[in-house]
């Protein structure tokens, strides 16, 4: 049956949002299992990936979904991975591959582990990518070229799951790290936890202005404070669930973050413009680097479309030069 | 020699980084002024102008290039807006229209008006607008279209002069909005200048992590950071003067935006899911009015480029049913 050690027979999608969506359709393109499998918890959900022909079958309930799969990838908010993992563990076939998607790891391994079977093999994985938009229509087959997917394989992990669900990713698009559950949560603190953190923030505080009306900030915010926007559009019920299961690295960040702007708060207050002057110079660099590796577009404002100029209504000037 | 209301004579660029060098490549193709005079402090800069064909003169001193022009625009940091001012004073023709591009107005202000004969026309304005790069070469032509330039003229301005600067900033495609010097301030602390504080000082704070190397902060930056480093690779003496300039509105938001960061982290440590989930589907709803206003681009990810799926070494398996 398994002509390649990358392709899989069944794979089944527990959670069909952007991620979830994103895997079954680059999946699909790129012939990584030999049929698909899904389900959601709610049925409008599940109606429209039916609709979009997401899945080969699509099914009511997770322990139907996992039965004979031989990769399960729970797509589920980080804080009902540990439920999941206790309604589809007893359904479990023998040596599938059970993964997940979560932004943080040690709570879902500390979830999802006592719940599944030795005769399984247990493979967290997150693939650091998605948009501001949740849900199965939001999700598309090139999402994770060019991304990183982290697993952090316990210790013990049986190395040929380990290998298989790296070259499933890879098929994808995406590059693999592999790291420890623990050092994700730090890495991933500070890279993806705090900015949003700060962007709800930002964005609240903006909003609750007296002094500043909201028609206001919506005008003028190509500024800068729009980009921050679109992160702070991100799923309420995901960011929540990765605040409250990565407390820990999240609040030691916030620690750091907070010491720096202490310090750039009082270079204003003092007028000291050789020290500001100092620290903005330097983060110009990182950007290089991240457009340098691939990370980033090097296209002006994230390569965002202007439209053309309006017609004019003036003649050329008779004495111009061009 | 005035065909139209809003067609200049000369208009003269003191300044031709990517604001001067964008008025003048968009003023150009909308005819919008019969010859364009540009100078800049540095010779490079200068050459460079020249090469490019930005303007149909290119003279060495700022004096120089205000002599017989009807509108003059400083495109230079508002630290050296003063400095500018005092220069060109003598040298300004009767009627001239004088205007500037500072991100800041009060202090612009009180730098530059000290130094204009009563003949001339004061105008400051701000178009909001921008990207990361700086430069002669780093302006386009649609830079303003669409964005909002704000014009704060001091009481008493005259009116047909605040007309024909907002008539040309139409021309170049931008909506015009008249408000105070005062709250201008206040309205681009929060929608730009502590968005761009904040940024620079989370990208500061990645760097000098001891647990994270910066080579994995580069390469996991798609989780939401690399979109800080863009606002954070923004021009450093630019900046640097924006925060001395503006440094009351900037604490003043600086010091609502740090309550905001205490209750969400309050939050996170008492893990109050509920709060959480209320604040992040609030700010939801700003970034969904900034699209709807056309601020913003709806597409996921602000339209960044997604590079296509690779090939796959899979053969289409013989049980999938697409």
């Amino acid at each position: 049956m398994n002509a390649s050690p990358t392709l899989f027979n069944r794979l089944a999608l527990i959670g069909v949002g952007l991620i979830g969506s994103s895997i079954a359709r680059a999946a699909r393109a790129q012939h990584a299992a030999r049929s698909i499998v899904a389900t959601a918890r709610s049925p409008q959900t599940r109606r429209r990936v039916a609709e979009l022909g997401l899945a080969d079958q699509v099914v009511e309930t997770n322990a139907a979904a996992v039965e004979g799969a031989d990769l399960v990838i729970v797509c589920v908010p980080v804080g009902a991975c540990g439920e999941v993992a206790r309604e589809i563990g007893p359904h479990l076939a023998a040596g599938a591959i059970v993964s997940d998607v979560g932004s943080v790891k040690a709570s879902v391994v500390r979830d999802m582990a006592p719940h599944l079977p030795p005769h399984a093999h247990f493979v967290p994985a997150h693939p650091v990518a998605g948009t501001e938009y949740s849900g199965p229509d939001a999700g598309f087959a090139e999402l994770f070229v060019n991304r990183w997917c982290i697993l952090t394989p316990p210790e013990g992990a049986d190395a040929g799951a380990v290998d298989r669900l790296a070259a499933f990713w890879r098929l994808l698009g995406a590059n693999v790290e592999v790291m420890s559950a623990d050092h994700h949560d730090m890495v991933l603190a500070i890279t993806s936890h705090l900015p949003h953190l700060i962007a709800y923030t930002i964005v609240g505080t903006a909003d609750e202005l007296q002094t500043v009306t909201r028609s206001e900030v919506l005008k003028f915010s190509a500024g800068g404070f729009r980009d921050f926007t679109r992160i702070a559009a991100s799923d309420p019920t995901m960011w929540r669930d990765i605040f409250l299961a990565n407390k820990d690295a999240v609040l030691e960040m916030l620690g750091r973050f907070n010491e720096d702007v202490s310090v750039l708060t009082k270079a204003i207050r003092k007028g000291d413009g050789e020290a500001l002057f100092a620290h903005f110079t330097r983060t110009r660099a990182i950007r290089k680097g991240i457009v340098d590796i691939g990370q980033d577009s090097p296209a002006p404002d994230f390569g965002r479309p202007h439209p053309g100029l309006p017609a004019s209504p003036l003649p050329k000037p008779y004495a111009a030069e061009d």
